[in-house]
């Protein structure tokens, strides 16, 4: 397989990104990374050529860049050759660090969606806190601001199908994210797509879900609309935040006593830091597009670089995008003959 | 004053309930409580009866039931004889740890909204965990499922208001919250609810805020759509929870070495557990209708009922009610003659 890695995006770029491709190099041997960026700065941090390529640009696209503008006007940036690698099948699967946005709009617009879904969206890997190893999926944290109920049921399959064939979930549990757990609650999107989650048999639907519960693994997948996952993920990631620092400050404003107690805790703090991190699982997969497309933070370190391509490999090799390309066109194929035999009907 | 108190809503009622309202008897002198529920039950806690009048009876509107047809059937409730009389100007506030959905009805079908107003919203006060002191208003957090960029308007100027007068803060920032800061981001709701916050004189827009800043204190006054804002409440709740139960683990799985230093930071913990605990500047305001409408967690104990009608006390002490009567009553004036002298020129 071979992997398509934008070097030049993020804040690290490229030392961060050369490095744990490296990191991944070592281990996946089966697996042949393109690097597209400055050939020299990426040669700076390059210390074993074994399965790697250099496809030398100049250009790329900075993180305060339009997205649209971006994609269409910086042909010859890293992540656009990157992407026009996979839709020439000269890779299978795109990794960047860049700008979100750009990153978006190229996925949708060279490489292109699954026949079948209507808008992909982008789905991050969280942390269950209460539960061991155990994580979920929410997905859309922002691919789409204005959704349909049937949007939020195609993120149920995708979702569904990644929590299976990626992660090993037997029978994966689907919750709708709600403003309530009964089954009449919601806003006129979500009780629309409550009853076509309830209808789809290829889901295990467990019904609505409150955001009070995502960190205690109520679900394996949780769907919503991009406008509310953007804003839980992020109220999330903001919470945990000021409460390290919280606790940071607990520990060091509190004179000779906070410190020699945090002193006395600091692997057990290390390691509730390590149990939040979820760079661990990947970075958030654009699902709905024709291959893996993958985005990490932008202030990536090297060690998420390595856990992204890790992801991306267990994707390629499950076949998970290759089954949803089967599935949706089986699907619509069966809407196509269904509505013929009307027509013959009638 | 005349504070309505429903002294049968809540997991602690009517214990935590009467209590309270003691503690807050004590230092509000001017106060006249007036609490509806079972008589012998209140008395089994009331030590002192200055400033105190009960209103028997028998019923009660439970955590489950359902609002509207609680608020329609229970007629003899205490929470609904407690909206009653200060529909009947018997009472000038209501402060309630019942059923939420009961409690918005109610406000809204017996006590009425403020003329102007079309949609009342649901407003906590919530910490600012990077300050000192600061917190900030968020509005609304779930009375409308389905809101209108108008409705966010209105929840701008109220909580505007309600910071200015009752928090005394000088011309109060407001923050629409949004999937990015950029003036262009956003859903259709959001989209339209920014060209209306920013031509709206009477308040201080400051434009798109993000959900990861908001426990950094990124405005005073934060908007949003009832759903999005109920989602982001819950992932506040459920986040701080998640953490505080990673740090007590920490704590007590890491063997005599953890716990020693569990014991020496016991003082630090537990000053950052109150930091979080935004009960201490009240419940929740159904913000919008005719009368300070109150609202603390089922699980109040006696304390946060004393901050809640202390904030009560504060809201009744501003005028703050009064003073959003006459602008929105000025404005549908200013309005109405508009409409007059444009008829007269065609």
């Amino acid at each position: 397989m071979r992997i398509a890695v934008d070097a030049m995006g993020g804040d690290n770029a490229p030392q961060a990104i050369v490095e744990g491709v490296m990191m991944a190099a070592k281990e996946f041997h089966d697996v042949e990374f393109i690097l597209f960026g400055k050939e020299d700065a990426i040669r700076t941090y390059l210390t074993d050529e074994t399965n790697i390529k250099i496809v030398h640009t100049d250009e790329k696209i900075n993180s305060d860049d339009d997205p649209v503008r971006a994609v269409r006007r910086k042909k010859n940036a890293s992540m656009i050759l990157a992407a026009q690698a996979v839709k020439n099948k000269e890779a299978d699967a795109l990794f960047s660090a860049g700008n979100t946005g750009a990153l978006l709009t190229a996925g949708l617009l060279i490489i292109g969606r699954i026949k079948g879904i209507d808008r992909p969206g982008l789905m991050p890997t969280l942390p269950v806190v209460t539960g061991a190893n155990q994580v979920f999926n929410l997905m859309d944290v922002g691919a789409n601001a204005d959704t349909k109920p049937e949007n939020i049921l195609q993120y149920a399959i995708l979702a569904s199908y990644y929590a299976k064939f990626v992660r090993g979930v037997e029978n994966p549990s689907v919750g709708l994210l709600n403003n309530g757990t009964e089954e009449n609650k919601g806003n006129d999107v979500t009780k629309r797509a409550y009853a076509l989650l309830a209808a789809e048999k290829e889901i295990n639907f467990i019904g609505n879900v409150e955001a009070r519960e995502l960190l205690n693994g109520v679900a394996d997948v949780v769907v919503t609309d991009g406008f509310t996952g953007n804003a839980v993920l992020k109220t999330i990631e903001g919470t945990a935040m000021s409460m390290m620092k919280l606790l940071k400050n607990a520990v060091y404003d509190s004179g000779i006593k906070g410190k020699l107690g945090g002193a006395l805790l600091k692997g057990s703090l290390s390691e509730m830091k390590d149990k939040l991190d979820y760079s661990r699982y990947g970075g958030a997969v654009l699902f709905g597009v024709k291959a893996p497309v993958v985005k990490t933070h932008g202030s990536t370190e090297k060690e998420s670089v390595y856990f992204t391509i890790r992801q991306i490999h267990e994707m390629l090799n499950s076949h998970v995008i290759d089954d949803l390309v089967t599935y949706f066109e089986s699907k619509a194929e069966a809407e196509a003959i269904l509505v013929e035999s009307k027509k013959e009907t009638e």
